[in-house]
């Protein structure tokens, strides 16, 4: 361990290479024999698995259901809506055979040309399509209005550059789809679930975001609006870690969804469709982990507390072992993960360096001397001070501890985030600057044509318009034409 | 609803049909645009997470961790465990190319022939080659065993013939697969999870099984052997409701995966796998419900109780919700899912037969007479039995009603199956009595030649050597061979 340890590259040398190294090394994921696509291993799928049991409550709150709807769509319904078949068609896995048969030699199989669909599947990019198609049936009447379902699945888009939890072929997500019977209605959902969205990455993940709207050239394909939830990485990269479309009616009118309303007139249903993936777990990695591993939020670590007995001898070790194990009841009691490490084939130093790598918040330690004096010691992950305190009230103290780590992980990302956000007003400053990362609030004239010099000449992008600044009029930087608002530009992943 | 509910086909008419129908009917799932694949609508979906939460925690128990593998599966995986590939060649979809482009017409898009994949990649039918591909680098000596992970995910087996739940191209499923260090211990742990599978099937789905050992022709593609629970449907015939395999070192040796054992030795890995999908929704289905919906066991219905205030006025209206209101408060402070149905828009009647569609256990309804005499009707969809009960003490009335409806469907569909389990020793009474269903224990001569008789001329098979019962050696039925013990034969889904 202390050998890989080193390995870890540092963040000021490589901070991508430091990330791929981490998502390894922490044990959360690995590429797979399969291009593009990972094994989530058990480690990182807890990370998940605690992300979709909070989301899941939160979108049940708000009156969603969850359902499933199938894997493969047919080929035919992504041409229905021509905006997203544009945005996928490049990207698709596409079934084609539904057999195999023995090769010539017999050892071997090979795909059976005798069994060839008729029509093409694609497994699903996103299931807009197959799910508009469905909800057809299931609407008639106002009545039958709002319909809200999510799905928890994979999704598969054929990336050709991938990187682990942040860019993989296969991924997996939640997908909320919704119809309404008001254009306004759509509109307040698609914002009620980017701030649902904003309210978990904060309050769970600790990661700050600003919300706002995507520009036209950045918007899902098929959406009237987008909305976004944007992080700022370590290296002041954006990290786009939500998005929640406003449909307007254009997938209604592609699968011809209409409903009877009020006054008895068939309309075209309202739509909205919301998403959050695995990415999230690279937010969470490179918000907060340093050049010794993981940092996790309280909230969201699969080990909450580690406790580390270090006794001499079979007598001494059940001493604290007695004294330790009422303190691990307690704290389970009270919904605490604890792990209690008395593993005799590793060293105290090893399993240190393994809790920190994996980002565990709380290490407790007690050794003989601590016996005697009724002290542990105690280690918090984030800032790495080690401080030894009473045995009195540990549990309690605990709980506060991590509560103040989440509170502080939260503050320092929240505090890097907004020093790193600029108000610019020179394209050349913002040329030279944008090198070192960061949020830049620029003037924006509003065309396809000064986005795209920009993204040409820096390979920053707009990330969206801000919501909640106060915006004033002013010149785009770049063309000098007048511009209503500021828009944020960044670089990202 | 009065005239759907009409239209729901009779056990007694069509067994199978009003399967079908109800599945519909009760919101469960329906067909999907895409052959053999079904859409879980949130009803039927509401049920599946109830029972991952309870097997998830179950299987946690016993040190199982989840984890995520990838949904495609290179080709000549398949092909390296030659009894695997047998088994799952024929019903394999194939993905043969990534991306499409735009037809000449500019209207529709096609396979894009550039964008063929090298090797075809399979969408899995099960995991065991991804995952034993992936072990390989994770096991090297004996300190890593056991290795117990298990996914919840989608797999896809191509199949002709579908119904939904028990038989569909897509389902929804989990799959451990675990690693041991010997032939005991993976043996131990197969069986194990077959005892998770027996507790889970009778105690939350009140489903009784028989437990027991698949004959070598119905094994799992690639296994030493493989454990089955049996439930038997209202039509007497079986439902193979969960599995779990002995896997010896077949995926080991195909897949190279050895560790250092304790003498410093290198030896293959010891495997099994284990799964269930969302055919125990069908089982639960087909066990309990009858002919004026679903029957639905308290400890996994989506909605526990259900409470219909019918007032005459706002007045009375307003009265009779302070009186139940707190008792719906109180009850789901205890973790009851109450459903308040007070909306103005249906009549009583129809929602009395929409919720015994849905197999809401309890039914709690309160009218205007019932206000006066500090009364409630009081229904429990089990038994369809009616009371008027006192309001006082209504939650813990309620709370024993829900353990008692538990029991009660199952020691029903216990009854009934050990009333249709009969032993049998001659061929000629055999065919005719499985006619109607029912377990048959027969003695069995242990040949293949046997088996492929009685399936050819009865359209039943061998379900399992039953666990738990008193063997004696004697005499097949149908060859006349001596025989060491007697296997249930019944004919099943």
């Amino acid at each position: 361990m202390a050998k890989e340890l080193k390995e870890l590259t540092k963040r000021a040398d490589n901070y991508s290479q430091w990330f791929n190294d981490l998502v390894v090394k922490a044990d959360l994921a690995e590429q797979s024999a399969v291009r593009g696509c990972m094994v989530i291993k058990p480690y990182g799928y807890a990370i998940w698995e605690k992300m979709q049991h909070q989301l899941d409550l939160m979108f049940k709150e708000t009156g969603v259901q969850n359902a499933y709807f199938p894997l493969l769509i047919p080929k035919s319904f992504l041409s229905r809506e021509a905006e997203h078949v544009k945005g996928f068609a490049k990207e698709c896995a596409v079934v084609t055979h539904y057999r195999l048969k023995s090769d010539e030699s017999g050892n071997g199989v090979v795909v059976d040309p005798a069994a060839r669909l008729e029509e093409e599947l694609i497994i699903r990019p996103t299931s807009e399509t197959i799910i508009w198609n469905t909800y057809k049936n299931w609407i008639q009447s106002w009545r039958d209005l709002p319909l809200m379902c999510n799905q928890w699945c994979n999704v598969m888009r054929w990336e050709m550059r991938t990187r682990p939890f942040l860019r993989t072929s296969e991924f997996l997500w939640q997908e909320g789809h919704t119809a309404h019977a008001t254009r306004e209605e759509a509109e307040e959902e698609a914002r009620r679930m980017l701030h649902v969205y904003a309210d978990f990455a904060e309050q769970w993940m600790a990661v700050p975001v600003v919300q706002g709207v995507k520009s036209e050239t950045e918007r899902f394909a098929g959406a009237l609006d987008t909305y976004t939830i944007e992080a700022m990485m370590q290296d002041g990269k954006a990290l786009q870690s939500g998005t929640s479309h406003f449909l307007g009616q254009n997938f209604a009118k592609s699968f011809d969804v209409t409903f009877l309303n009020k006054e008895n007139q068939q309309e075209y249903v309202w739509a909205t469709s919301w998403g959050v993936s695995t990415r999230l777990i690279g937010a969470l990695i490179m918000t907060h982990s340093d050049d010794n591993g993981l940092v996790l939020p309280p909230k969201l670590a699969p080990i909450q507390v580690v406790m580390i007995p270090i006794g001499r001898g079979e007598e001494q070790m059940q001493a604290i072992n007695n004294k330790l194990q009422p303190v691990v009841e307690q704290l389970k009691r009270l919904g605490i993960t604890v792990k209690y490490d008395d593993s005799d084939n590793k060293r105290p130093g090893f399993k240190y360096a393994d809790y920190e790598l994996k980002g565990v918040p709380v290490r407790i330690v007690m050794g003989g001397r601590d016996l005697e004096n009724n002290t542990v010691e105690l280690m918090r992950r984030d800032t790495l001070e080690k401080e030894t305190v009473t045995f009195d009230g540990l549990a309690e103290r605990i709980i506060t501890l991590l509560d103040d780590i989440q509170e502080n992980i939260f503050n320092k990302a929240l505090t890097y985030r907004d020093q790193h956000i600029y108000e610019c007003n020179n394209y050349d400053e913002f040329k030279q600057r944008i090198k070192d990362g960061g949020f830049f609030l620029c003037h924006w004239d509003g065309t396809e044509e000064t986005e795209a010099q920009i993204k040409e000449e820096t390979q920053a992008t707009i990330r969206c318009v801000p919501f909640g600044v106060e915006q004033t009029e002013g010149i785009d930087m770049v063309s000098g034409k007048p511009a209503k608002y500021r828009v944020i530009i960044a670089r990202s992943y």
